[in-house]
């Protein structure tokens, strides 16, 4: 028996999925760089490769598109359902109870890439009716002509995007699609491991995600570039916070002690846009690096996918209380993925508890 | 790093919640034997137990007691969510929505018992109302004055249940609110391990519980009882099953190689009580122990707690669709149990992969 209260040291899984080395900054999906797909590829053949192994030819991706098309809209049910839960549940509880009251019979044992195809086609659709419920807005049905990226920007906004918009979203979504056992998608294997269905599996995985020490605070690096406001404002700014020895969210990471490759291929697409908060995003950061190295110095402290989540974001105009809804999005895709994967070990995941109480004197 | 798939000689959690002992037919709640509770104690005064790690005084009973009351009716939200669930969506996945539709912002971190309460309370009305829905039967509203148990036979039978039939569940109940670290009850502490809120450590259990290598088929037991249906069938019945190496269910365990402590105080509650189903298994289990000590002498094949489970169930009238839902109600009182033990761990629980696929040959 080994005691490891938080399994740091704990291999619990063997899979060709996906590598995270935070030594060397490499991201990589199912034999590809994430980066790579990142800059070259649409969210819905990343999905393709995580599901697959493989990349699609154009009819396999032709078929797959359809598939998420048909699957898109949805049912009077479960827009009544999200009509009825209260204000006070957050986009992520309105998910999980969305997911869940999908979950019918046809999502019996084992778990299928149509499941998941019914699950993830569904979520855009999901956040952006909640959401126009909330605000009062007109409730956009999906157009079955669009991809899943570009309805989501669609059916929140109410007009057609812009394309270098969709490309950006698209490229945050394929870089936080996957990152390996994370507290979530290692809650959607435990959950399959009983043969428990794939709804059950990805409304847990929704539940663990809400947590903050797993799915973050990225709006925190969106107060501060708003704080800061202006480049003209910046360099002050931030050496006032470097003297006072405060934190500057957005940079150094838990796992990557080189250049998260995420928020390389992040800030590559931005660099390249003629938006207002792009252009802000990659000038503060490229300040904050030279102030990090003359103050930390040796510290490798580098720009994490946060800050440029972030500057994806506000560049496309997804507000705050969707920075985590979106993030659900795309991992979806991971959880299938790991879902499907973990189907094919038949191995139930069961640790073991130690019993530190007192045990009665004589048994009756 | 340690390789281990099912985890299953890790220690992922040290506690003085439950000890469960196989090899002595051992279970242990907070310091007192389980058998004893399921005998003496009420469903409320167990669950207190686990919640605080002492059984209740006369007022904090009262008080424990009322305050489930007061949580114990659905608000309408619910009901119609309940009844937007197409039919062809289970009881479990029911739960698992009605669960997670609760979770408002009144579940915010850190969990609390409060919170458990507002839970518990409500599942029996949750199965109830739904079945009703399904049966088209009349919804009742549960009654104050009674007992969560009470009320789950009251709002099913639409009449005052037996005191024997209250007192037969109830024990089952006790039996089986908490069982160590099984895969549901560890996917609510890895849930919580991220500090999100008890509604999703709870939805996401209900969903590891959903599938079968976890939560078993105790219709199975149901099924072999009906085909003996009398006792004087039951020898030839159950000589021929074994002369053919056939299975007979509800004997034999995984964990317990001695006499199952919970079917040992179910036959104990069973036996008094002069119910037919009660009689008709007391009796159909002797045979069965003696019939497999001769035709299977020494492999230590006892009597599981499913055998009496379905004696339990079928002695109140709780029909087959409902023995999973049923354990999934008592054992909502573990997993608040394992979710306020955890949050004090303030421990992430993230455990590694190891990619076993192509890494690319350069970067880009």
């Amino acid at each position: 028996m080994t005691l490891s209260l938080g399994l740091e040291n704990i291999i619990v899984s063997e899979n060709d999925i996906s590598l995270v080395d935070g030594q060397k900054g490499h991201l990589v999906y199912k034999g590809y760089w994430a980066k790579d797909l990142a800059l070259n590829k649409s969210f819905e053949e990343v999905v393709f490769l995580l599901w697959n192994g493989t990349l699609p030819n154009d009819i396999e991706l032709k078929v797959f598109k359809r598939e998420l098309s048909h699957s898109m809209k949805l049912d009077e049910n479960i827009k009544k359902i999200i009509e009825l839960l209260p204000a006070n549940v957050d986009m992520l509880g309105v998910l999980r109870t969305a997911v869940s009251a999908l979950g019918t019979e046809n999502f019996s044992w084992p778990p299928t890439k149509e499941q998941g195809i019914t699950i993830l086609a569904k979520i855009p659709a999901i956040i952006a009716y909640r959401q126009n419920c909330l605000l009062k807005k007109e409730k956009i049905e999906p157009k079955p002509e669009f991809s899943l990226t570009e309805n989501y920007l669609y059916m929140l906004h109410g007009k057609v995007p812009e394309k270098t918009h969709v490309r950006a979203l698209e490229a945050y979504l394929v870089l936080t699609a996957e990152h390996g056992l994370n507290a979530s998608t290692f809650t959607s294997r435990v959950i399959s491991s009983t043969q428990s269905d794939m709804a059950s599996a990805i409304t847990g995985a929704i539940g663990a995600l809400k947590g903050p020490l797993h799915g973050g605070a990225p709006s925190e690096v969106d107060n501060m570039i708003e704080e800061i406001g202006s480049l003209s404002n910046a360099e002050s700014w931030v050496r006032n916070k470097l003297e006072n020895n405060e934190k500057i969210m957005g940079f150094g990471h838990r796992v990557y002690k080189t250049r998260d490759p995420r928020a390389e291929a992040l800030s590559i697409i931005a660099s390249g846009f003629k938006e207002p908060w792009f252009e802000l995003s990659v000038g503060i950061e490229k300040l904050i690096l030279k102030l990090l190295d003359e103050y930390k110095p040796g510290r490798k402290l580098y720009t994490n996918v946060e800050y440029y989540a972030v500057a994806v974001f506000r560049g496309v105009g997804i507000p705050k209380e969707l920075y985590t809804p979106t993030f659900t999005f795309s991992r979806v895709a991971g959880w299938v993925a790991h879902i499907l994967d973990q189907s094919n070990q038949n191995k139930l995941i069961r640790p073991q508890s130690k019993y530190i109480g007192i045990i009665p004197k004589c048994e009756e």
